[in-house]
């Protein structure tokens, strides 16, 4: 069961020069954006204890990377930011005076079960508020996002809301039992429509239950799906859902981001720890999801600091697949030099780095096959022989 | 044995905001010098496995983070970025013609054994230069290295340079075997110079080689160094590698970081892979190792692609110390609105950030406690009220 030489483990990968260049500029781009509206960024450590931090992330056990420490405790490889950015706000940075705005750009870890160019490590740019449970902390996060999407150059993606509160309240009025509620939700997280229906029309209920149940497939779009969801609502819980929507929708349309916006009642999360409004970002090109977000007003609480908060993340590999790589060449000139003119070849160099361009100095005696080295640049200089002139 | 809810594995560290902008800038300033020297920055797993990067890595084996992927194969946190860089090197860029050059910023993770302080995770930024064995690649790297240290804003710091060659050469020819070359070496690489004195005068030797031995800790300096050392040079091995480190002198004073280097013969290196030339960086103002690098011609063939290479890195928590925390405080503004007045504060949000300016707008309603909340900012700007006036 030996290791070939080159392999890596499942689902990890290098990422070569021009990838890493785009990787970076698109996560110079959103940060910049991030900044501009006063959030604030902070790293965490790779490993954490699974007992809290592994626990209170909504990633399934299976997904986490799990290694023992010298005292017998569990630590696991992140499995997302949410989790370690609400232990660290609970402990160190509360006393700085709610709401928090903090963001990060990391690395996180999801064990992958077989090949099939599933990612185990990948990195994502997102944002958490913490500590404002209001409406307008919501849009902020939406159209936040939406703006980092937009600096870093993504077109055509829309952004699709929903409310877990919304939902949860329609099922447990109509189901009662947590159980039921939890096979109907996960036809919905999973997408799967078809299945629903069949689910519901399977179900021993009133007509105007499985009505109910049904029109929530349909109540999609515009701030008049909330109407029509109002129209229909049974509870006080349903009501009070809506009534945070059509708060949000209003706040989206002061930010000038309603054309990106789509409701969806029927959006439901494999994000356990969402407790109200919650969001997806599709690319119009590409078939994945690019990010999400949600509000998640109980995470606090595990770490004995109740408070609401909400937030987004956005993966960095998919938002680059979706942009397409950018052609940004960047320009490299190759001084070869014998070493007798190292001087000369030097003060050239130095000349040209001092203005940001990017300068390869190259001994001649250091280069195996001339041809295929200087392949790979722009431009290549040659300064040998004891004297002369430069030739290109 | 409960973990307590908000604490952090040994050794792990949670990057506040103020850090993370130090650091960030830090990274930034030698990623930029690294760059207009025409190296590709590239990025690899987090996760390698132990049979290939694990075993090829310098790093002891008890320092080695490691877990069990689902095949049975024993991964590790990679534990310095040289080994992966290598494998990379070796399977995929290869091919692109040498010399390469690869650079890095990147975590890499070594298990602490005990409390004290001691990161288990910290960044490097380093770059490889992988194909070129004249003693230009050397002078490069190590000039590179001091180029960026500057750019970073590092003042008053030296590069001890040796060269594991001639100490080796040395000891072999009057020791002979491996196991005494190492006691003796280990002494050199604690740094033990009393200790070595003691051990040198306990082993029964000539008094010339004695002398030879003994004189080893006083051959350090200028270029004299590599003179006087050639002086006394019995071995065929001993005078290639002062004629090489001759050379790297020359190469250096040409680069015109002369002053900023030093010569130390007797300089020995924890990194078991280092063949020749070799170097530590150490700030004036600080006790510890900022950075190492050095020639290690056979990592490569342990990746089946014998060739020669030198490298450098500096560890970014260590180069912050050296630096001092810069006080590049960025103002941040605060906007305070009351709902009825969003729009009013989102136009005046937006012009400020639009400039570049980090602006938080925040609901009043949002804010638990005003005057800690507004103590953070540099500037808070009241838009409250049905209309009326702003207040400062």
């Amino acid at each position: 069961m030996r290791v070939f030489m080159f392999e890596k483990p499942l689902g990890m990968r290098d990422t070569l020069p021009d990838v890493y260049k785009t990787k970076r500029a698109l996560r110079e781009a959103m940060m910049a954006e991030i900044e501009t509206w006063g959030y604030s960024f902070i790293e965490t450590p790779t490993l954490e204890y699974d007992e809290t931090v592994g626990a209170a992330s909504a990633i399934l056990d299976q997904q986490l990377f799990k290694l023992l420490d010298r005292e017998g405790h569990t630590l696991v490889l992140r499995p997302d930011m949410t989790a370690p950015i609400v232990r660290l706000a609970a402990s160190k940075l509360y006393k700085e005076g709610c709401p928090l705005r903090l963001a990060y750009a990391a690395n996180v870890f999801r064990a992958q079960q077989r090949e099939g160019g599933r990612p185990a490590e990948f990195e994502q740019v997102g944002v958490e508020y913490i500590g404002d449970g209001t409406m307008y902390a919501d849009a902020e996060v939406i159209s936040l996002m939406i703006f980092a999407l937009k600096r870093a150059g993504l077109r055509d993606f829309t952004v699709t809301i929903g409310h877990i509160g919304y939902v949860d309240a329609l099922f447990f009025d109509i189901l009662r039992h947590e159980q039921r509620v939890e096979t109907l939700r996960r036809f919905l997280y999973e997408k799967n429509y078809v299945g629903y229906r069949e689910h519901v029309k399977s179900l021993p209920l009133s007509s105007i239950d499985r009505d109910r149940l049904l029109r929530l497939l349909t109540l999609r779009g515009g701030e008049e799906a909330v109407a029509e969801a109002k129209a229909f609502a049974m509870t006080e819980e349903e009501h009070r859902a809506l009534d945070e929507l059509k708060q949000l929708c209003e706040h989206v349309k002061q930010y000038g981001v309603a054309d990106m916006v789509k409701l969806d009642m029927s959006l439901v999360s494999h994000m356990s720890y969402y407790t109200g409004v919650l969001f997806e970002v599709y690319a119009e090109n590409v078939g994945f999801l690019l990010g999400n977000g949600g509000r998640y007003d109980e995470l606090l609480a595990k770490f004995h600091r109740p408070s609401p908060a909400t937030g987004f993340s956005v993966r960095l590999d998919r938002l680059m697949e979706a942009v397409g790589e950018q052609q940004r060449r960047e320009k490299t000139t190759c001084i070869i030099f014998s070493q007798e003119r190292f001087a000369e070849a030097y003060v050239k160099a130095e000349e040209m780095r001092r203005k940001g361009e990017k300068v390869v100095l190259q001994q001649v005696a250091g280069i195996q096959d001339m041809d295929q080295f200087t392949a790979s640049f722009d431009d290549v200089v040659y300064v040998l022989g004891k004297r002369g002139k430069d030739e290109r």
